[in-house]
């Protein structure tokens, strides 16, 4: 058979929707400045749908570093993998202020978060070693897994109990092969925005001989006092053995950085395959995520004003009887009961009839008949900026629960 | 156990040799504008170990649009996948253009290279199909293929006998299966510079029922009559069902595309999971992209002053009597016999004395007993490098002869 034909037949979960979902579901373009209004489709929309927590995407500070980056270093320089030829004084000293900022000895940058939590896992586990994960983990641990030749044991989300009972078998497997074991979870998730049970996962270890692996990628900048993320604000930072986060969400930029002890670290240096084989992050990243940390430590208003916003949404919207399931940070995820196609329909109101933008979340990611709206606040958004939202909101639950949104046609 | 215990006993091949290989044979720091005359450890030296085969990465006409681009977007715009708020009229532009300029129907553009080649491998077969590949494939290839839950077949490099026998068998699964054959192949090796088999990898599509995927990350630019790669080279640009390039050679940047049949690219699109769930590829990237690639159409000069320093290198060499391998590429290795002491005091004569910055390639990678130098030569360098280079050369490997790089310490 023809490996391509069964592409044509059947073209994924998502992509099986495409046909009507293409440029406006899926694969849209919010166009200008990096704001709580962009344009969607030549339209001003009120936006809540990027990462760019601590709002540093535009901030002045920035925008000016990354433009004096790039004409000073141009986006080629460093070439070649750091072990190569891609190293600088630079590189390493934002991998020591990040490792300090995140109450570690060594630090690690990496050339992107996916690849390089792939590889992380790829690195530290060898085919005698265990690994125990959170059942909600993201998609690039799941990968780093799939890499994985020996055993791993799924834990019901943040279930405890359940992480015990695999943490039972995992340490008589391990026990019999010789290998170790390591957890896995994440600070923040990403999608219910709940965060991970670090306090009581870091307490096992007086139980069971671990290693711990936080992926805190909504985590950072976000949590804990000082912004260094879900174990500082848990009080477990010490219990994280392996502290990785991405400059995806409030770092605004692209690139990630692991932390923990510096022979760990030295490891890895050494041995993930995605850093070894293949290039080093670009110097303006680099500068410009120096910027970036600079401003996380130094302007903790920044940080203030996030939760400022987040809690007036959240607070906002379960007084008007909203669900947002569990979410203990800014991740707020909005969830009704409805089908895809009123989803659908929903979506197209919010966007054209109330000019919101949010990220809609829909079986498979969300049991069939639940929809998933998913707000995620920042701090360049402003009090009215949430008033506008909730009120919008009201409406279009609403017409959901009439029934409004099961017919073709929608006018607000 | 614990599972660190582990990395402090055995630090890798690599690793254990950072106790007096770091900072200089790894991870050195070269400094100063990409060139072929930058700074190591304070101290001007010829560089031969960048990527940067037509010069792009400082031509003033990319520094130019770096610069401003990133003063136009910053580095965080598009936040978000593709897929959820990460696309733009510019990135489909990107995508389109290299489409069209490797002569496919449709392209895509990917975040980074490594994880963009496992995602293609991961996206395009499940575990009915099988995976024949060249056994000197990259390590993101060979990563791809860990994560490929079907069968794999392993053919000696560039070996038509062998590839033809794995074909066989894999024909013989897939039929039992139901699934289909990819066979995976690089259009110019990284290491040897010799050229991928692919016209007799397609003339076997006679015979076997197979799709050709070829990762041409050293061909892009460098190989065939408008730079279009190693398949134009080879006149079977036809026969590749999928091609993929990184930006990081000779487009100077990071990011990748990938380019095939509409159905397929599609498909990829909807499907390759370190797209779906990571960020796109910021816009000074993409617009950084585009004028590279415009400069790569509208500029052949570029391709040709590379190829004339490649040739004066490679012939030089040869007529010196030294020894290249099989390559067919502007890459080029120089092999010469010696073990891996000898390789670190001629490395450090060639560094110190010579003032030459090259790439030292030792066991695992080649044999014991095998020393390689690998030369990148650019459109960037002149003549007069080329002549500074093969008299250093063969000043070397006269002192390699007489046994004087057994010694502990050398002076010129």
């Amino acid at each position: 058979m023809d490996i391509f034909e069964k592409l044509a037949a059947n073209r994924g979960p998502l992509g099986s929707h495409s046909h009507y979902a293409h440029g406006y579901f899926t694969f849209p373009k919010l166009e200008g400045e990096i704001a709580p209004r962009m344009k969607f489709r030549g339209k001003e929309v009120l936006t809540w749908s990027l990462n760019n927590y601590l709002g540093l995407a535009n901030h002045p500070e920035v925008r000016k570093v990354d433009a004096e980056a790039a004409a000073q270093y141009g986006m080629a320089y460093p070439m070649g993998a750091r072990i190569m030829s891609g190293n600088s004084n630079l590189h390493e000293q934002l991998e020591e202020q990040l490792a300090e900022f995140v109450q570690k000895p060594a630090g690690l940058l990496l050339n992107f978060g996916y690849q390089g939590v792939l590889s992380i896992i790829d690195s530290l586990c060898n085919r005698h070693d265990v690994i125990v994960y959170d059942a909600e983990s993201h998609a690039c641990i799941i990968d780093g897994l799939r890499l994985h030749q020996g055993k791993r044991y799924v834990y019901q989300h943040n279930d405890i109990e359940s992480l015990e009972k695999q943490l039972q078998r995992a340490t008589r497997l391990a026990a019999e092969t010789g290998g170790g074991i390591l957890v896995i979870t994440e600070g923040v998730f990403g999608m219910s925005g709940n965060l991970g049970a670090l306090r009581e996962i870091v307490a096992l270890k007086e139980k069971y001989q671990f290693r711990l692996f936080v992926d805190d990628a909504h985590g950072f900048g976000t949590m804990g006092k000082t912004g260094a993320g879900t174990g500082e604000h848990l009080g477990v930072q010490d219990g994280i053995d392996v502290y990785f986060s991405t400059f995806a969400k409030s770092m605004a930029s692209i690139g990630a950085f692991v932390a923990g002890e510096e022979y760990v670290i030295d490891y890895l240096r050494y041995n993930m395959r995605s850093q070894i084989f293949a290039k080093s992050l670009p110097m303006p990243l680099v500068v410009g995520a120096l910027k970036r940390l600079e401003l996380l430590k130094t302007k903790p208003e920044l940080k203030d004003k996030l939760w400022e916003i987040v809690n007036a949404l959240q607070s906002g919207l379960r007084e008007k009887g909203f669900n947002l399931g569990t979410t203990n940070s800014p991740v707020t995820p909005v969830l009704l009961a409805g089908q895809i196609p009123d989803a659908t329909q929903l979506t197209l109101d919010l966007r054209e009839n109330f000019n919101i933008f949010c990220s809609i979340v829909v079986y498979p990611v969300v049991p069939k008949d639940v929809i998933m709206l998913r707000l995620i606040p920042t701090a360049a958004h402003t009090l009215e900026d949430v008033k506008e939202t909730i009120d919008a909101f009201e409406k279009i639950a609403a017409k959901l629960d009439k029934g409004l949104y099961s017919k073709p046609a929608v006018t607000a």
